[in-house]
C-alpha cells in the first residue's frame, strides 16, 4: 500500500479535506469554498486542484498516493456516480471517474456525506468498537447513514440512511422541503424543534421563558437550554421530540437491529437531555429482542465526513 | 465440494427437510412433526434422526455432506445462536454447534426462518437477479426477511427484518401480542386484517357482503374476495391496508433502499389487487430517490425456508 491518501468533505458551502497516511492518521486537514456556478462544473476541479498543491507542497508524488474518498451531499451508488445532486446543481455524475481523472488515476471511493460520517463516527469517533451502526445527524435536516459490518449500505438508488424523510405522522398538514407531509425532519431537525416549538406558543397560553425569546430568533438550542432550567413547556417539547425520533429508531431498529445508534449534529450538542429522552422512547416502542440497543453521541463534529471518505478506502 | 446438503425449514408445527445435491438442485423433500414437549428438547435429535434415515435410503455416507443450513422460528445470531425460542420452548441454544455433533460433525448454518424465506425466494422464487432485498411475509403474523449483496442481515439481536413489530399507530389501544400497542402485524397480517374487518363492520352501518359471513368465520381472503367483486366497505378496508403497509415499506425503503420488495405469505394469494394498493401509498410515501422500487409475488410458498435455509451453505 502507497503511503498516503486524502479525505474528503463535499458540502453545499465548503469541501473539508483531509490529507491522511494510509495508517489512518490525520497528517493536515484544511477548507475550500464549494463554488456552485455554472451548475457545479468547477467542484471537483478545485478539489484537484487544492489537493495538487498540497501535494507540492509536502513534496508529495501522487505514485505515493494510494486513493481518495469523497462524501458528497446527495444519493451516491455503489458504483461512485451521483445520482443527481440538487445542492451543488449537478446531474448524474461518475464522480469517482472524473475525480481520479483530474487526480492522475488513483482510485476514488464516493459515498453520500451522511453515510461517511457514520462511518467516521465508526472509525474514529463514538462508535468505536462498533462493527453495525446507524448514525443520525441532527442539524438543519436530519441525516441518517447505517453502516453493517463495517460497511456503508449505500442502497439501490442511494438513498439507504436517508431517514429524514420516513414519514413519521399521517395528520400532518404543512409540507416537507421534499414535498411530502409528516416527515422526521419536520419535527426533529434545528427547525423542526423551532416550527413545533412555535406552534406550541402560539396554541397554547402557558408561560414559558421560550416566550421572552423574538420568535425569529428562536433556536433549536434555546428550547432545549430552556428544558434543562425546567420549563414546563419546553419539556413538554423534548418529551414530543424524544417520542418521534425515538419512535424512529424503533423502526429502523425493526429492519436493521444494530449494535449501536449514534447520534451527531448540531442538536445533540444539547447532550444527556437529548439521549436520555430519546433512549427512552425507543425502548418503550422498539421490538423487545432490540431493546438493548446502546445510544451514543457523536465524537467527531464537522470531522466525521472527512473520516470516513478516507476509510472508505484504506 | 462434497456433492450433497440439507436445507431444513423449522416450524411451529412440522420441520420441512430439503435434501439437495451442491449445485442447488432438490432431490428430494418431506416433512416431520415439530415436538415441542419438554422444553422443545426432541426437535433438534427428531431431524437429525429423520436426516440419518434419509441418508441411508439414498445409500449417502456422512462424508458426502458438504454442510446443512436451518431457518428457526425465532431470532438467531449471525454465529448460529438462536436467542431464546418461545415459540419452540427453547432458551438460548447455540443450534450450530448441538445440530452439527448430532450430525457428525458437518456445519450448520443458522437463520432465523423469515430471513432464510427471503434468502430462498432471492436464489430460486419471485426475487431471483436482484441482490438487495426487503420480504414481507403476511401470514397469521407479519414476518420480515432483509437480504444486502445476496447475505443475509440478521442483526445484533437476531432481530433485524422483525417488522411485523413496527409501531405503526400512536393511537391504537388494543394490545398486540408483543406487549406493544400499534404494531404492523395488527394491521396487516391475516388477523389483523379480520380484526379491522370486524372494527369496522360494528361501527359503520353501511352494507357489505361482508355482513353475510359469519363473524367469526371471516377470514382475510373473505375481505380480498369482497374487494375484487367491488364491494365498497371492503374496497375501504383494503385501501387502509395498502396505507399502512405501504408506508411501513417506506419507512424498510429510508433504511436500506432495496431493488425490489417481495411480498409472500398466505395473504398474498389475493394478487394484484394486493401488490396494487401497496405499491400505490408506497410510492406516495417514499423518499422520492426511492419511488422505483420493484414489488414482486414470492412465488416458492411453503418452500421458500427451505430453499434459502440451504443457500446460505452453498
Amino acid at each position: 500500500m502507497k503511503p498516503y491518501a486524502f479525505g474528503i468533505d463535499l458540502g453545499g458551502t465548503t469541501c473539508k479535506i483531509g490529507f491522511f497516511n494510509t495508517q489512518g492518521e490525520v497528517l493536515d486537514k484544511w477548507e475550500i469554498p464549494t463554488r456552485k456556478e455554472e451548475d457545479g462544473k468547477y467542484i471537483l476541479p478545485d478539489i484537484a486542484a487544492s489537493i495538487k498543491e498540497k501535494m507540492a507542497e509536502k513534496g508529495v508524488d501522487i505514485d505515493q498516493v494510494w486513493a481518495a474518498g469523497i462524501g458528497v451531499p446527495g444519493p451516491a451508488l455503489e458504483n461512485g456516480t451521483v445520482n443527481e445532486c440538487v445542492n451543488l446543481g449537478w446531474g448524474v455524475t461518475p464522480v469517482n471517474i472524473v475525480l481520479s481523472e483530474l487526480l492522475g488515476g488513483i482510485p476514488v471511493a464516493v459515498a453520500n456525506d451522511a453515510n461517511a460520517a457514520a462511518l467516521g463516527e465508526l472509525w474514529k469517533g463514538g462508535a468505536r468498537g462498533y462493527k453495525d451502526i446507524v448514525m443520525v445527524t441532527l442539524g438543519t435536516g436530519v441525516g441518517g447513514g447505517i453502516i453493517l459490518n463495517s460497511q456503508i449500505v449505500h442502497g439501490t438508488y442511494g438513498a439507504a440512511g436517508e431517514i429524514g424523510h420516513m414519514m413519521m405522522s399521517t395528520t400532518e398538514t404543512e409540507q416537507c422541503k421534499c414535498g411530502k407531509c409528516g416527515c422526521l425532519e419536520q419535527y426533529c431537525s434545528a427547525s423542526g424543534i423551532v416550527r413545533m416549538a412555535r406552534i406550541k406558543l402560539a396554541t397554547v397560553t402557558r408561560p414559558s421563558i421560550l416566550r421572552e425569546k423574538d420568535d425569529v430568533m428562536l433556536t433549536a438550542k434555546d428550547v432545549f437550554d430552556a428544558a434543562k432550567a425546567e420549563d414546563p413547556l419546553a419539556l413538554e417539547l423534548i418529551e414530543e421530540f424524544g417520542m418521534t425520533l425515538g419512535r424512529a429508531l424503533s423502526l429502523i431498529s425493526s429492519v436493521v437491529d444494530p449494535q449501536a445508534i449514534v447520534i451527531g449534529g448540531g442538536v445533540s450538542k444539547a447532550g444527556k437531555i437529548l439521549i436520555d429522552v430519546v433512549e427512552k422512547y425507543y425502548r418503550k416502542y422498539v421490538f423487545l429482542g432490540s431493546r438493548d440497543t446502546k445510544f451514543v453521541l457523536a465524537t467527531l463534529g464537522n470531522d466525521a465526513g472527512m473520516y470516513g471518505a478516507v476509510k472508505m478506502v484504506l
